[in-house]
């Protein structure tokens, strides 16, 4: 996540500069043929382009729509496991009236954080993080999870046993929340809990289930690719056939100039289609880079200072005095 | 669902196919009558074309965000369910303290995703499944409902008696909560559950029930049929006027250029007006096959996958070592 | 609801033909004073139809867009009570150890269930169902709330007293589901339910008392009347404008003809903007009918059949094998 | 609200005619300037006309929507205090053991009813029930809360002590429901209640204090200002606007006209301009009179209505059967 | 938030002047390239000035729906909160047999209140309260929270050990809950609750954490910069280009003129450019401004009078009487 003023205008034509070059090679292409080869029925007519300029405004303004909702909707999973950690926090110190078992419980729902936010930021192929653009912005940021391997941060929070076991299993989240019942269910038959507290317990971790499945979903369920790719049409059609629509526009500005400039205006064209088509293929690039809220990416939702977060007040739930530091922005990009 | 990076835009083309030889004979109808037979009145004015585009394009975008909107909770659906099938793993294991009853309860949900999948992958006839550039594309992928029949597959969990009982009934996912809730208050009768646990279980069959009625309602209630026909109207309207409104403009091309396609320029218009059309319609084929999803198409939720997934780990959660692979893509299309 | 393929074409044009009529009238109108009266200033100019049509197009999509979501909200209402009905027939079943009491109390569920249904398909002032257009639709399929009276549906679920006493309330859902609470409240003082289960069938009663009042709201609270009727005014000054904005573009075709049609082109115009005035009043008459989830038009959420459904899975739970056949779409219109 | 078939032409035209004769004058400003003072330049070109005016039908689209769902929720929120109250009502019956208390549970609730509804209907500077064009409709129909003082309502359902306290109170609705709290818990200590019990309805009064908190939130939070004043500004600025747009266009009217109004043709302007700019100004109007649904104005939501209804029907539940009559639209407007 | 009948005229004025400068410089430079330096080629066709039109006008809508949502959202956090602070009002005097210990409780409850509001009104570098057209309008209103020092204002509310253990903690709303909790633990420890009220107090405690992340989650997920950018973009780039797509238009005016004005009217161009441009800027500073609802402006949800107001309610219902007076409106704008 961004968390500075903006991004510059600098970056943000860094960022984009490899369309740009495109742009700015369809935008030649006509002229050339026209200046250069003489074709000069090279002309669609404006209405049409219009018409499908409307068009592509509208696919795009949808494909935003939706990519900007899939953030949010991920931003809100995670201020539900913001949320249900400190429950947790706090029914595992007074519901569970024994110190030891406290902290088993608070650190290893630690490590289900760990194992939830490693397996968030894995890479998928219809991901954009690892696009050439994206990949590069990379080095003014730090992925926690890309540099330190999963197994060293769960050895933090769970006993060497339960470490080895966890490693082996298919989905590490579900089976860490299903030793958080084995012990609650071991508390219960040993009488340490009554049964409305273990029911109580066992709900919160239901809580965390479906938060779990959500943050999964919203990773592996991609942004249907059918209409990934027609927006990717609309826009890359409307950037091709945009200069072809305004050559003549610029064709007869040659009747109001003088001197050697005249004869040459269409030469105009190339700044002024690059910039329409610019702003629609970075309207695109936005959209696409928003859509993986958990890819790597400057605009993830910041998984890794949350989790750091919560531990950091659960820690001082339990009294904890020595408290890992905050995560903080490198850059004002925070993961 | 398509897990890739992107449709292809060949395998894109390929799937439209059929309308875009459609799409030609509509953009040589009007330049035949206006050349060939010399009809030159043939000419509806633009403004009247670009006022039924833009409405168009309202009318396609409307279909296509509440299709997509049913895709998206289809998709909440299932991840629901798979929420709720790892707490009844939790609960099946944790409250009840019995290994056998725990084991049939776990099986018999298998039954039940089981039964619901199959019952969601039949066919209706309002689905595009079938439609012939459907039908054809699903030579890529296998849809596992499609292959084995539901008395196989549903013996793998259910005993003897109850899978005799069960293929009788109407509503098998119903019938299948029902025996579970059988079980539970026999369990509850002698004693081995008590009272809270019992209504703790009730209450989570109540959730499977509700995302059991909302999977099959997303299924037999279709988009409504008056706003897909109307969509249909606008588009098809549309690409039959458009050539109509552009066959001027084409015309006036021939002024400025010279030799021997002076005078033919009017053919032009085909590619152009089908281009056009191709994307109008294309996003309402997209629209289309993102409707019913559960459908057997390549963009259905891949409930096939979930149901296999949520095996995996609630057998895992039960201690079993030799689990069922999972499901893989085939040419990046999972079901 | 309509469960074919899609309605036809012509069922469509049989549909909406009155409304052509008027269509055809309004395009003859200004034609017949350019023409026969010689009024040649008879000219609106193009862009303020423009500027009319692209509003026109924003007000019945906004208009299209709350009329879809109050019959999608009707479904998801209905789905929910399918799936608290089932919860019901558990409950009853599985928590009432006494099975002449779960019988009386899901028969009276069924006797709910009517009443409401009932209810919801009463005339309402503002409903389109009895327009002519809906009315002569209606006798292609069936509307089973309007062929067998009340009582005698009752009388099925209900003993004769309780039958008599319902049919003197004012609101007879309501007042089932009193006598479902006093006689769960019996069984508790009778010790045969302990507290925590007459709670728990208390909140069921709670669930269905929520349900109910969203069919009743839905049902009572039209679409905002203001709202209706300046989309009635935008579409229809649409629809009297438009042929004043085209009549010089089809008088200009005169320029381009020969012959005997030389001089009456602007007859043209008559079948044109009837076609693009019918698209915009049969969208407002799409949403228009869709606008009353429970009129017995045959856009209806398919109330009856559903009731019928939860009858058959209930009473199958029941054990009872005699039962009544599910209800059958006519001419693919099903209630 | 209006629960008739539709508003009148009439009605309308009668609601908007001040507005009506401002545009009148805003049409005649600039055709006095150029056909009078013979200002001949004073066109805008349209194109600027064309992007305001869509802008502007894009905003007021904006405006609408969210006034809409203002209006919505509103309902929204009294379908679910029409639910918990037949809710309560069973709770009181069936839950406490006694015919006393049960019915002055009862009677506070709708006393609670009544507090809370002439809360919503005080008047807030922001509201629109009084500015002219809607003040002058209300005689027309009967708003029950300005007619009846609130202590003589509140007098019909709580003890002369009760009242006496109630009417000293900031907040009455929030004290009502803290007596209920109280006589629920004197129940408990008197053990009347067991504590499940007590704590089930101690749960029903916070559903009743979160639907209490959004109707006065709803009431208290307007439309952001900032909002409703750019709206006013773009649809003023357009009609503004409009005319000046128009005015070369008509001009060119005179070139086709012969005889006496030739030359006059410009004049032609002021109906147009006036029809267009009424249809922005009534969009307008019906947005800003379905912004504040708690407000007195003909499109209220009407709980009135639903507060008699709920009375009606707890009484019955009750036993009782001197019920008061249901409140009846007046000229198809019910509050 | 302001809560007058609207923002009048005048102060929009003032509040957006810098722009307007900005915009009039903007107007005048291609008109002082044109008339000054002759360049006359200057003209940049309309259409793709009304493309780019149109598509900004898309864009500000999407952005302007976004930050109206995020307000919206605020405000029912704190609709919930306001609700769930009066059932904790009922639950600490009616479920905490002990006045002592009720009145610590919600006691510490305001505390908890003030320090998320103190928290939620702490400045971020991408809030535009800051700037100076929002900073010099904060002299009409007063932010109680940067008036009055945090401890100061805590002090009232929790015991000197408390007070100064809170203010070392890091995140002070979730320790505050954690004190509560503790409370409440040694309550049920002491015997004075029983389990089942322990319980449901914790879950009003989970509640209040809900809503607290949710805030928290608001403040410091600003909208997404990527899209707040590509917005500026749009608008900036729209309005630099207004004035070259306007400019032949109005020298075409000089062929209607006469007299000493003759052969300037391109000079017009730039009121109405400013116009217009006016209108997008001013949509999209209000949109800005209401983008983060906590940030101390005057479109800010009002947590200082919401929190003084559960103030008050809630210590009537202690029976206090000498009650804090509810916070007035300053110049309209309450915070």
């Amino acid at each position: 996540m961004h968390t500075g003023k903006s991004y510059k205008l600098s970056e943000f034509l860094v960022w984009t500069r490899r369309k740009v070059y495109l742009l700015v090679a369809l935008g030649f292409f006509p002229v050339i043929l026209y200046e250069v080869f003489g074709i000069k029925w090279l002309d669609i007519p404006w209405p049409v382009i219009a018409l499908l300029g409307t068009s592509t405004a509208f696919i795009v303004g949808f494909t935003n729509t939706q990519t900007y909702r899939r953030t949010e909707e991920a931003q809100q999973i995670w201020t539900n496991i913001l949320s249900l950690s400190r429950s947790w926090g706090l029914i595992c110190r007074d519901l569970v009236d024994d110190a030891n078992h406290t902290k088993t419980l608070i650190y290893r729902h630690f490590a289900w954080l760990t194992a939830l936010r490693y397996h968030l930021r894995e890479h998928r192929v219809w991901e954009s993080a690892n696009k050439k653009h994206n990949a590069e912005y990379q080095q003014y940021y730090s992925i926690p999870e890309w540099e330190t391997p999963l197994d060293i941060e769960l050895a933090k929070y769970l006993s060497a046993k339960e470490l080895k076991y966890i490693l082996t299993t298919d989905n590490k989240a579900t089976q860490i929340l299903g030793l958080q019942s084995k012990t609650v269910k071991s508390l219960y038959n040993k009488e340490k809990l009554v049964l409305i507290q273990f029911i109580e317990i066992e709900r919160a971790i239901r809580d965390l289930f479906l938060q779990q499945a959500k943050s999964e979903q919203m990773k592996d369920a991609p942004y249907p690719r059918q209409y990934a790719i027609i927006n990717t049409f609309f826009v890359w059609l409307f950037c091709t056939l945009l200069p072809f629509g305004m050559i003549k526009d610029f064709d007869k500005l040659n009747e109001v100039v003088e001197g050697a400039i005249k004869g040459h205006m269409v030469w105009l064209l190339v700044p002024f289609s690059t910039l329409i088509s610019w702003m629609f293929t970075s309207l695109e690039q936005v959209g696409e880079s928003t859509e993986n809220p958990f890819e790597g990416s400057a605009n993830d939702v910041p998984i890794s200072q949350m989790s750091r977060a919560i531990e950091i007040e659960l820690r001082e739930l339990l009294g904890e005095t020595e408290l890992p530091p905050a995560l903080e922005p490198k850059n004002d990009i925070i993961l």
